[in-house]
């Protein structure tokens, strides 16, 4: 591996106010002693997030949102090269590949730019081979992971039915993930058509519209699943996972009104509603992993890659639906 | 172990209409090849029953009443010896000690009479030593080992800190198993002060009457839970435990109106709702081995042993909470 060069200056991504932009010169930040100073290759859009922040929203209920917003966010899912390490970093070499794994949520740059410092520990590596739309997402694939752990105190998900609500990003992630994990049986549930099919094409083994009249409400027909992962956040597709599972729904989607848990659900044996873990190393691990293995292709959920200066255009049509996730190149 | 004599006719007792019973004579049943006839020694009140069927109002919302409801019934947890195999019966002889430890839930006579037939797979031997208020519960010891059982799957209450809302019959069981499977804390909560007083002396490390503002809701607060036991089924009470509790609250009383998960529930990690089990012997297996250990005084929740004939004041003691279970002696 060669030394990266490293220019003076960069460009990097400001949101400025509710939908506007500035791509704008900085000088390249100087890592810490315990970080990294990685050259972003590749940085892929988190819906949920840049929705909300371009939009004017805060992200979780309550939050406060101020802008300009910081420079670089809220990027998060990136791929790029180690420029430069700082003076305590051993586990890392410049010239390596990594992935950011962790969106520490600290008050920082972020990686929508040509460069950003990062902590070591929050990097791993990746083999350079593959291209930068399989790498760029591992955060996602990390996110979605606790909840198949979660699971995991439940009995896993090896050999049973599984159902994935919402076939975003998160839901297409935890179809490849399920399969990768051993269900016999995927079902994904989604109004989208386009979604539904891309389901199917990475391991869904059914798809559902979420309509009640297909799906009957009974958690001892065969139709059940096992176990479910709501990814749309939305308190009544939760409930309807509950009235057709057998064991366990878990939450990853961010809940924003109450869900209703009905009495006749505790019985049967009843059903267990699970709550959203704490992100970990592990997680990122297992999903660089199933990459590595060929069963979780994350590069499938980019559907369109476009020079970074073009955000607002790229939020645009994820706003639309017309993007699953979009790859910014902060190069080109 | 001699013979037990079995008279031609005995005494039972039927719900003839909401609040009327009659205490009057019946022929003594003969078991089927499967069935075993059981001498009943003591059977005690299952409250939540007791009031919804004397009261004329059906346990489970939606279920159908009819009476005069079925002679012996709801009477289901009890004490007895061995008065008369059927054919098939290998496991038990004439003379042991034996406790019902299911409610089958099948429409046939019941324990609240002198004599009652029941399949030798649903009585469990016990040691004849120990009185019989000290066995006649062992089904609700089995109900709630269930709830333990369920928590289980998520690692135990070993070395934790368990909350038990409701200190009726089942939150004091709750209690003393909770301290049986190691427990390191117990924090039993209810409203009423002879209840709590009961539970610290059954094992309770810390007692609570329910007001929120003697015990902030606060997920990461030191006094928060690990682990909880709802056994009063009301919604309000789940959700304060919810609330509190950092893993998972599990479901014991029968709940009647809706449970709110507040979409802040999923985060930190997010706290699990876990509904009810499937009734097994294994747990009945468990209840006794704690009676034998002297873990779980059963014979605690008993305060007031009256004649079986004086059911309609032994249910309004209950009523008025001015007895947690009583003991009926079919023969007094």
């Amino acid at each position: 591996m060669n030394a990266v060069s490293i220019p003076q200056t960069m460009r990097r991504l400001v949101i400025t106010a509710p939908g506007e932009i500035e791509w704008a010169e900085a000088s390249v930040p100087t890592p810490k002693p315990e970080e990294v100073l990685v050259k972003v290759l590749g940085v892929s859009s988190c819906p949920h997030w840049d929705l909300h922040i371009l939009g004017g929203e805060p992200m979780f209920p309550g939050q406060d949102l101020h802008y300009p917003y910081l420079p670089g966010q809220p990027g998060h899912e990136a791929v790029g090269e180690v420029a430069a390490v700082g003076s305590a970093v051993a586990s890392l070499r410049v010239g390596q590949r990594v992935v950011a794994w962790r969106d520490t949520g600290e008050a920082r740059p972020g990686f929508y730019a040509q460069f950003n410092t990062f902590r070591a520990v929050d990097l791993l590596p990746v083999s350079a081979e593959r291209p930068h739309g399989q790498w760029a997402s591992v955060e996602l694939g990390m996110c979605v992971e606790v909840s198949f752990q979660r699971l995991a105190e439940l009995g896993g998900v090896r050999g049973r039915r599984v159902a994935i609500a919402g076939l975003g990003p998160a839901g297409l992630v935890a179809v490849q993930l399920a399969r990768h994990h051993g269900a016999a049986a995927v079902i994904g549930m989604d109004p989208v058509t386009e979604r539904r099919e891309l389901a199917l094409r990475l391991g869904a083994t059914h798809v559902e519209t979420g309509e009640a009249a297909s799906w009957p409400a009974d958690r001892n027909d065969e139709r059940a699943a096992d176990v479910a992962i709501d990814c749309t956040g939305l308190a009544p597709v939760v409930e309807f996972l509950l009235r057709r599972t057998r064991q366990a729904v878990a939450l990853f989607g961010v809940v924003r009104d109450p869900i209703r848990y009905d009495g006749a659900l505790m019985w049967g044996p009843g059903v267990t509603l699970v709550g959203y873990g704490d992100h970990n190393r592990t997680a990122a691990e297992t999903a660089i992993a199933a990459v590595e293995a060929g069963t979780l292709d994350l590069s499938a959920l980019i559907t369109t890659t476009l020079p970074l200066r073009d955000y607002v255009r790229g939020v645009g049509l994820l706003r639309r639906k017309e993007a699953i996730k979009v790859l910014f190149d902060p190069w080109a």
